[in-house]
C-alpha cells in the first residue's frame, strides 16, 4: 500500500465515519449505524477508498476493536459483572445453542452439505461486543443492568465462538474431534480470562507504582497501552481472542487506583482507531448481493435474511432466560442481537478454506449488517428515554458505568 | 503481516521507546536518541520484531512523522516564521549547495560513478525537521530564534530535498534533465507551499465554524486530522513532500481562534504515533556494517563516517550565513545536522534502482545516525542551560513556542 492510498483511506474512513455518524445522530439511531453505512459508501461496493483486506486496514481496524474493548474494560467494575455473571452465562450459553442449532438447521433444509451447515450455524452465535456496547452507549444505556448482563453474556460468547472456531478449524482440516479436545480449548480459553485477571490484579499496581516512581513522560499512558496490547497478544497466543485480552486488561486496570485517569488518557487515542473498525466492516459489504433482481444475489439475499431472523429469535429466545420481568428479559436478547466480528471471522476462514462460496460469504455479511440494524431500531422502542427498565436487582443498585465513547456527544433526540 | 506480529512490534515499539527514551533522559540526552537506540536493540540488526521494511509499520510511521510535522506547525507562528525567513532561506540553500557538492566530491575521490555519487550528495542535503525539532524540544530550547531559523530552513531544505529527488530519479530513469523540468519541479514545490497556506487560511475558519455549528461529537479533533492528512495527500500528488503538507496545515490551523484546542486534542494521537518514526529509523540500521574488524564491513562504515563528518561540517559552514553573533550561527548550524527521513529516501531510492550496493544503503544510514548522534551531545555543550543564546533580533521579542513534545517530561539534568 502506497503512502498516498493510506493518506486517502483515513481521510475517507473518517470522513465517511463522522458524515454518516452525524447523519444517524440526528435521524435518532446510534452513531455506529452510521458509521456502518459510511463504511459501505467508502468501501468495495462504493468508492473504493477502503479496502477491509488490505493488510494495513485490518490491522489498524482490529486494533480499534481492541482498544475499544479496552475502555469498555476500563469502565467495567469487575465486580458487578461478577455480581450478573451467573444471568449473563446462562444467556450466552442458550443463545450460542439455540442460534447454532438454527442456523445449522436452516441450512440443512437448503441442502448444504454439512459442513457449511456448521460453519453457518457457528457464524451466528458470537454477539459482538463492540457493536453492543457503542449501541448501547450511543443510545445513553450503557449504565443501566441490562446493559451489564448483555456485556457479560456477550465476552462469555464470544470465547465460546473462539471454542467452536477453533473445532470447526479442526473439522475443516479434515481432523475428527475427540470430546479432549473440546474440553481442552475450553480450559484455555476460559482459564485465560481468570488468569490474566488474578495475576494483572497482582501485576498491575505494581508495574503503575514502578512508573509512578520512576516518573516517565507519559509513563502511564504507555504502560497501560503496552499492558492492553500485551494481554491481547497473550490471549492470541493461548488460542482465544484478542478482545478478550483487551477487555481483561481494562477490567484489571479499572480496579486500580489510576483507573480513571488511564481512562481519560486512552479516550482519545481509542477514539481515533475505533471509527476505523466499524468502516472496514461497512466497507466489506458488497452490494450487488444485496440486489433483488438478480436471480443468483437473491439466493444468498434471502440465505442472508434467514440468518439473520434465526440469529434475531435465537438471542431474543435466550433473553427470557434472564432474571427479571418481560420487558428486562426482553431488552437483554435484543441487546445480545449485533453479530460483528467473530461472524466475519467465521466467513473468512470459511471463504479461505474453500468451505464457503463468495455468496455464502456474503450472505453471512448481510446478517451481520440486518442485526447491527435491527438492535438500536428495537432498543430505540423497548428502552424508556434515559431512565432505567425497572428498579435494579438485589444488590445491584449504584451501578455507575460512564460510556466510554462520546462522552461528549449532544444527545438531540432525548 | 499477522495481528500476532503486530501486537509483538507495537509493544516492542513502545517499550523500546520509552524504556530507552528514559534512559538517554536521565544521562542527560535528548530521548529521541534513546528512541534511536531502542530502534537498534527491536530491529533487524537486534531482537528483529520491528521490521521498518513491513508496509504496516512504514505506513505507521510515515503517519508518525506527519503528526509530528502538524503538531509542530501547531505550535509555530507563521508570522515569525515569516519573519526569520531571508535567514532560514539562506542558511538552507547554503546547507544543500555545500553538503551536496562535498558529499559528490568525496564519492568521486573514492571512485565511485558520478550517478552514485549524485545519490550520495543528494542524501546529505536535507536536514530531518522531525529529529531536530525533537532535539530542540527534549533540550527545551525550541522557543529560541534560533529553533525558529533552523525549523523554516528545515523546512525550505525537504523542499530542496525533494526537488533534488525529483531531478535524480529522473537522471537514473535515464532520462535528461532540462533546465524547464528544473524549473517546474522547484515552481510546484515552492508553490504549494504558499497555496496551502494562503487557501488554507481562507477556508480553515469557515470550515471550523461549519464544524461548531453542527456541534459534532469530537468534530474540532477528527476535522483537524482529516485537514492534515489532506494537505499531506494534496503535497504528495503535488509532487512534494507529505510533512511539508501537514507543518502547513498545522501553521494554518495554529492562526485560528482554537489553535491552542487543536493542539491539546491532537497531542494524545500524535505521541501514541511519533516514537513509531524513530523507533523505524534505528530499527532500519545494520549493525554487522559498523563492524570495524570485518574488512568488508570497513570499507562502507568509513564512507559512512566521511559522509557524516561532511554532512556535520557542511551544515555548520551553512550556518555562519545567518545573522548574529559566533555562538548563535554555529548553534543554527549544528542544529541543521541531523539527517533523517529524505536521506533514507534517497539511499531506498537508490538501493531499488540498483545504483547503490548494499553497502552504500548502510553507509548512508550510519551517517543518518551518527548525524543525530552528533546534533545534541554539541547542543548541551553549546547552549546554556535553560538561557536564550543571546538577546533576541530586532522584530522577533517575544517569541512563544511551546514545547510540543514531552510537555510533562521531568527535566532531571536541568
Amino acid at each position: 500500500m502506497s503512502i498516498a492510498a493510506f493518506l486517502l483511506a483515513l481521510i475517507a474512513i473518517f470522513v465517511a465515519a463522522k458524515v454518516f455518524g452525524e447523519i444517524a445522530d440526528r435521524a435518532g439511531l446510534p452513531a455506529v449505524l452510521g458509521e456502518l453505512v459510511g463504511g459501505v459508501v467508502v468501501g468495495v461496493s462504493g468508492l473504493r477508498l477502503v479496502d477491509p483486506k488490505q493488510n494495513t486496514i485490518y490491522l489498524l481496524a482490529q486494533l480499534g476493536i481492541v482498544l475499544l474493548l479496552f475502555l469498555i474494560g476500563l469502565n467495567t467494575e469487575l465486580g458487578k459483572l461478577v455480581a450478573v455473571g451467573p444471568a449473563a452465562f446462562v444467556v450466552a450459553c442458550a443463545g450460542v445453542a439455540i442460534t447454532f442449532a438454527g442456523g445449522w438447521a436452516i441450512a440443512h433444509a437448503l441442502h448444504f452439505p454439512n459442513i457449511v451447515a456448521i460453519f453457518l450455524g457457528g457464524a451466528l452465535t458470537a454477539t459482538s461486543v463492540g457493536i453492543t456496547a457503542r449501541v448501547l452507549s450511543d443510545l445513553g444505556h450503557l449504565d443501566d443492568v441490562e446493559a451489564q448482563i448483555i456485556l457479560g453474556a456477550a465476552v462469555v460468547d464470544d470465547i465460546l465462538g473462539v471454542i467452536l472456531l477453533t473445532l470447526i478449524g479442526t473439522i475443516a482440516e479434515g481432523a475428527d474431534v475427540s470430546a479432549t479436545a473440546i474440553v481442552r480449548t475450553a480450559v484455555i480459553s476460559f482459564g485465560f480470562v481468570i488468569l490474566a485477571i488474578g495475576l494483572g490484579s497482582l501485576l498491575a499496581p505494581v508495574l503503575i507504582r514502578a512508573i509512578e516512581r520512576i516518573g516517565m513522560a507519559r509513563g502511564l499512558f504507555f504502560a497501560s497501552v503496552v499492558f492492553a496490547l500485551t494481554l491481547a497478544w497473550v490471549a492470541h497466543l493461548a488460542g482465544t481472542a484478542i478482545i478478550i485480552g483487551s477487555f481483561a486488561a481494562g477490567l484489571v486496570l479499572a480496579r486500580c487506583d489510576k483507573g480513571k485517569e488511564i481512562e481519560r488518557q486512552v479516550h482519545d487515542v481509542a477514539n481515533f482507531f475505533v471509527p476505523i473498525f466499524f468502516v472496514a466492516i461497512g466497507a466489506a459489504i458488497d452490494v450487488k448481493t444485496l440486489n433483488p433482481f438478480d436471480a443468483g444475489a437473491r439466493r444468498f439475499l434471502l440465505v442472508g435474511v434467514l440468518l439473520a431472523a434465526v440469529a434475531v429469535v435465537g438471542k431474543i429466545g435466550a433473553g427470557f432466560l434472564a432474571p427479571g420481568r418481560g420487558l428486562r428479559r426482553t431488552v437483554i436478547g435484543v441487546g445480545m442481537i449485533p453479530r460483528g466480528e467473530v461472524s466475519l471471522i467465521f466467513a473468512q476462514i470459511g471463504l479461505a478454506s474453500g468451505l464457503l462460496s463468495a455468496g455464502l460469504f456474503s450472505a453471512i455479511t448481510i446478517m451481520v449488517f440486518l442485526t447491527a440494524l435491527a438492535t438500536p431500531l428495537l432498543l430505540r422502542v423497548l428502552l424508556p428515554q434515559g431512565l432505567p427498565v425497572e428498579e435494579p436487582l438485589h444488590g445491584e443498585a449504584d451501578l455507575v458505568m460512564g460510556a466510554p465513547m462520546e462522552d461528549e456527544r449532544r444527545r438531540v433526540a432525548r
